[in-house]
């Protein structure tokens, strides 16, 4: 069943232990779209300027991605530039243009209408709000967010989170909108606040969805552990929570039933896709990948961390 | 199977959120073999002095240890006191007094010579050495060691790794060791040093087992991730890593073959010992735990990572 995705669209400068590209197609509903597209319908609700052309819609022509919803505007697009070289789990941030972006209205496409799941990835929540008050037959909502919504812009961030149902976040955003250090007291008084499920990505340690009611004092009663896939190089970690995101709702979504052991293979395929991203610059192996590979790297997950 | 274990057998001064305790028995012998105990014949080499009484004799006794090599001297025996107040990660250290450990000189007890399994705590590699000498018959030895060994006593230790045929260390233990920031590089390099299986403990995200030949390019070939308890509350993390070494081993020794399926439960069962090393100060949880408690939380290990 398709999803609608509402996110950036943009190009990224890159510079990592491994080298350094320049302007890659990147931007959180790229990430998440090319990679929810291996296992569902997908369409993208975006900005982008004049600087995005012929080639890069053939990107997500390639993976029979809906591109209706991407605003063509006079301008550039969102360009972001950051470098991994002290550390591979924490971007530094050079430089931010928010540019076409700045004015972004987001606007549902008609043929969007019957979408059944919709992912708000990580933008201003007063727009997350906006485009799920204006699909309000979707069946299940996720979405992502950040530090900088989370620390600055609580109120309009809280809205959206009543509305959740799958909030998809890393360890310090949860500890951070919880104000607590201890993660699965976080985790319950994020729950508290909307999302009926979370999923916190731990990085290269993998990923947890709490999800249900956790009774005090019963600490995984609702719990399910994700590894990450030990990675011999690490290219480029841009996109890997975004791509995580696509498989595991990607996969949500392919699912007759999201039932708790479908949730449970979605980590699996979240965790699957984010290893994928981490391989080459950008989404340069994202969007080379084949399903076979896919299911080959979901059987040795399941060898990682299976007792038989 | 018999385990001999060589290491500290101290007390241990602990602030941590939940509270403070004063000269809690501790050390990475008395952590280890405790949590070995309970699945089998265990046996300790170390030093105390006489501030060891009869009642923390009785805390060995209750669990069938034997503590005939534990050496009973003039003076004071080995004091620790750190904080986690800040991080429950990582322990701030106010205070090491090495006391009778200053002159610790290993003596083996005849009636530990058909020991089948060593184990070789965190101590100076030129100790464990001589006691790994020492018990020359052993089938299967692992050891740990720590930051300040891999610094300044690297030609030691590259002796005691040559003969060692687990090793179990952390993250950064395992990157400083190889002078790699990948870790699966970085744990291909420590094999090459002697250790057939490596175990790197990533603390709350649980650890992985590095095994066997890993050719390059083939990250995760033979490799197990077990997780780690998302802990509503950690209450006091010292003795965490050599509870799960006690475990892990423990399991291991207790099993008729060490096959690759064995390995991988004894990485359960010592993730699981270390998960119940939070839950109080000091050795308390550890000495009241019972096995249906230990079979129980293997069970949630399993619920939190598998798939079906």
């Amino acid at each position: 069943m398709a999803i609608t995705v509402v996110g950036s669209v943009a190009y990224d400068t890159i510079e990592t232990p491994a080298g350094k590209r320049e302007r890659c197609l990147g931007g959180a509903a790229t990430y998440f779209s090319l990679s929810a597209s291996f296992f569902t319908d997908v369409r993208v609700i975006a900005v982008v300027g004049e600087d995005f052309g012929k080639r890069q819609e053939a990107v997500f022509q390639a993976r029979n991605i809906d591109t209706r919803g991407i605003e063509h505007t006079a301008g550039r697009s969102f360009f972001w530039e950051g470098s991994y070289l002290d550390n591979l789990n924490e971007a530094k941030t050079h430089s931010t243009e928010l540019n076409v972006f700045a004015a972004f209205n987001p606007k549902i496409p008609d043929a969007y209408r019957d979408s059944e799941f919709l992912f708000l990835a990580n933008i201003d929540p007063v727009l997350q709000r906006r485009v799920s008050l204006g699909l309000p037959d979707v069946k299940l909502i996720a979405g992502d967010t950040m530090n900088y919504w989370i620390k600055d812009h609580r109120a309009a961030l809280l809205e959206v989170l009543k509305g959740l149902d799958i909030l998809l976040i890393n360890d310090t955003e949860t500890k951070m909108l919880a104000g607590n250090n201890n993660l699965v007291q976080a985790a319950r008084a994020v729950m508290a606040m909307g999302p009926k499920a979370l999923v916190v990505k731990h990085g290269e340690y993998g990923a947890t969805l709490f999800y249900g009611a956790t009774p005090k004092g019963k600490s995984a009663g609702s719990a399910f552990r994700a590894p990450a896939m030990p990675l011999e190089e690490v290219v480029d970690p841009t996109g890997a929570g975004d791509s995580f995101a696509g498989g595991f709702f990607g996969y949500l979504a392919s699912q007759p039933e999201q039932s708790p052991a479908a949730f449970r293979r979605a980590m699996f395929y979240g965790s699957v896709m984010g290893s994928f991203a981490c391989e080459r610059f950008g989404t340069e192996r994202i969007q080379k990948l084949t399903r076979p590979e896919i299911d080959e790297r979901f059987n040795l997950f399941r060898e990682l961390t299976h007792l038989a």
